[in-house]
């Protein structure tokens, strides 16, 4: 058997109830071929978003982590090769996030915990083991071993009034992507950072909002789909011409 | 007749000689169904573009200029429109660039002018005649009324030692495209800025390295066709999800 | 006579009707020591602040010039240093500006000639005469040859829905001052660009605002006595630690 | 006794071995009036430090912690006003800092939780004793509660091959000191971020470069004194124009 036939696996880490950037994100890859491998810390999510796929002709499959650990994240990457031995882990997606809005003085000791655990070191750990996994692959296509992104927001590029806890670690993480795609441009691996600048579109803001007009005007908000086409647009992104950043952002936006 | 079965145009400014970014977004643009208007200072450039087009089972014209100048680019405009009047301007590249590399001192009165000239105000005419032929048209499906691309370089975000003349126009256009992309996609039309961090691949610059491995080393330097891509790409994001910038670099970039 | 006894010229361009940040950069470098040149294209604002310096005891010349134009410009330098045959220029302030705020469609291209003019190409040839008068001097105090300042603007980081004719000039400039100063910080002499992130307390705006509560709030607005005095801090750095960019803003500013 | 007469203390965290940035900024804040609380790990350089300054005729005391975590923070400004009962804490600096440079590959869990709890969660610790110990004082001169410092690095605006897991808490902790800024602008409290973008002169940089020619060489690199004296201009600046950024290097620096 050649390099050739092995399917292509894209893991996703990150996808809340199942209604955002991540799930759409596995939707979209397994309709364009890849395995997918969903991990979350919801269970229900995790399966719902997996069997939602296979239902639909995709092939998905859930790996729930208790906590974004060093540990757990290393155990989910190993799962997934051996739950797919016939396949390579080629495109990975850092989608997990936890957003803290608060005053400064408001922040506690816990809350920054939980904000640096789940949106930095998970990303560093997360991004560890893609590289890993990328690292002895030959080339895809002729083009690269694999390809990594992160979901960024606005917070990764300006600290703002309410976001001191949210911006430290999203700046950190979009620090930590510009230092990999430089490091590891070189070893064919393609780093790359989505600045989401806006509301996304999912059942958690449907729900804070309750604004019908908002969620019909696509002009307004993301739409997690959208979102996704950018990231397979960047998995695709031939060697010659590699995207680090890119801003996506509502047409009717203002920024 | 109803406005869904006008043709799309792409107009295009700077080709050089055709063989680097502007020719190639005329290509990829036309074999995606675009009519391709091509504008540049070089009468051959220009029409030898457009007849490899023509020939290769494309539609493109010719609309060359003496230099970038409003007057001339708003004639351009109109000869367009004039043209093919059962279609419609929806995809507007800015291209054109005057690259002037000197230390500071060795910088002319005339060279800045050049610069300016080539590099901004002509951007300015560009975007005028390219938004006010967008403004009044219909959403295209359902989307947007028109993308306008400028193609940025590493000048755009950072000044260098011998850079002082490039870097200032570089920065202003960018500068233009991000005021553009806030007033005018409120009114759907959208404006991206593509910061191109790398040496592409031209005759002009096969020329000056003479170096058959970057040549050959698709990891080493952007093929113009790769950029084309992500014009293309641009012009077809949906109004949930829009890009102002992103970056473009070839994989084994050191940056 | 040793080098040592000779006197520092501060070369300020742009006072406006002399309320503003030249004026008090001009009546500030004064009090410490500095022979004043000011540059303006007003005669009376220019001739009134060095009139106002001179009697408060202090050395200023006016050098009023039609247009900042090259040819104006040098000659303006060249009259400076005849008028203090015994003195050197040590630092210079680009402090000439013409703000334009208008959608981009009534952007005229005269509109545009105008801003670039004053904002982008009068700072280049500002810029070559103060390098020029620097550059064979010697080092001053054993710190650099002298210092060259520009007075940026929140305009020069960000475009915004009003400012395209604005922020194009006011980005190039700030490209032009890091291009600058790196490439002429190896060579001794400091280029800084300061961003004024706010409104400054000018007969101008005091005018368009009338608003007595903002003039007497020292948290809202921008003093000019108070740039001045960065401008001051700018000069003095020694060669261990020298400053490209700051920004000041009110402390109660929202940004 | 009217609060005129109370004496304001400089906390400062972060000493090295006493011979950098932290040190310079003790001893000149002590020349400048200032009681000055000496906060580090090591309780050599933090006592060598405290009583440099009270031989030369200033005051000093030091506050060692073991590490820096948000309990031994909390009870170091707690000990330092009540060393001090009738000063009160008007500048702190944050200053302590984990450098780690590797390749991503090789950074360990442990790295990574090192380098976070110094250089980020150390951070927001200082910050919130900072401003609750600022945030109820009157304006000192009518400018200001309290100034926040931050000594920043290149690392904090760039992230770079080896230096993924020093970005990112760089990154992280500039973009608390721009939210900080911006909430507690409002509130008469001044927070900033100083970019240190070269090497500076340390006992450690002298051992590990062992090169006179660059120790002699003032515009090789950083004199810890020097930055102390942004430091000092900063804390010193009138509330109508504060500075939240700037970048210090050396004047022959290439960048």
């Amino acid at each position: 058997m050649s390099a050739a036939v092995r399917r292509s696996i894209l893991v996703v880490a990150g996808i809340g109830d199942g209604s955002g950037t991540g799930a759409s994100t596995a939707r979209l890859f397994a309709k364009n071929g890849y395995r997918v491998a969903v991990i979350s810390r919801s269970p229900e999510a995790t399966s719902k978003t997996a069997a939602e796929i296979n239902a639909a002709g995709g092939e998905a499959a859930a790996f729930p982590v208790a906590t974004y650990t060093h540990a757990e994240i290393n155990s989910a990457f190993n799962a997934i090769k051996n739950h797919w031995k016939d396949s390579d882990i080629r495109v990975s997606v850092f989608n997990a996030a936890a957003g803290v809005w608060k005053g400064f003085l408001d922040v506690t000791e816990e809350d920054l915990k939980n904000s640096l655990d789940t949106n930095l070191v998970a990303a560093f750990a997360f991004a560890r083991e893609s590289i890993l996994a990328f690292k002895d692959l030959p080339l895809l296509d002729g083009q690269k071993k694999g390809t990594l992104i992160f979901t960024g927001a606005t917070a990764a590029i300006r600290g703002n009034k309410t976001t001191s806890a949210f911006a430290a670690p999203k700046h950190a993480t979009r620090a930590l992507s510009q230092s990999l795609a430089k490091e590891f441009g070189p070893q064919d691996i393609h780093v790359a950072h989505a600045i989401i600048d806006g509301g996304i579109l999912t059942n958690l803001s449907k729900g804070r909002r309750n604004d019908p007009e908002w969620e019909k005007d696509s002009a307004k908000r993301l739409d997690p789909d959208s979102i996704a086409k950018s990231y397979l647009y960047l998995a695709g992104q031939d060697r010659s011409a590699w995207t680090w950043e890119l801003d996506l952002r509502p047409a009717h936006e203002n920024w």
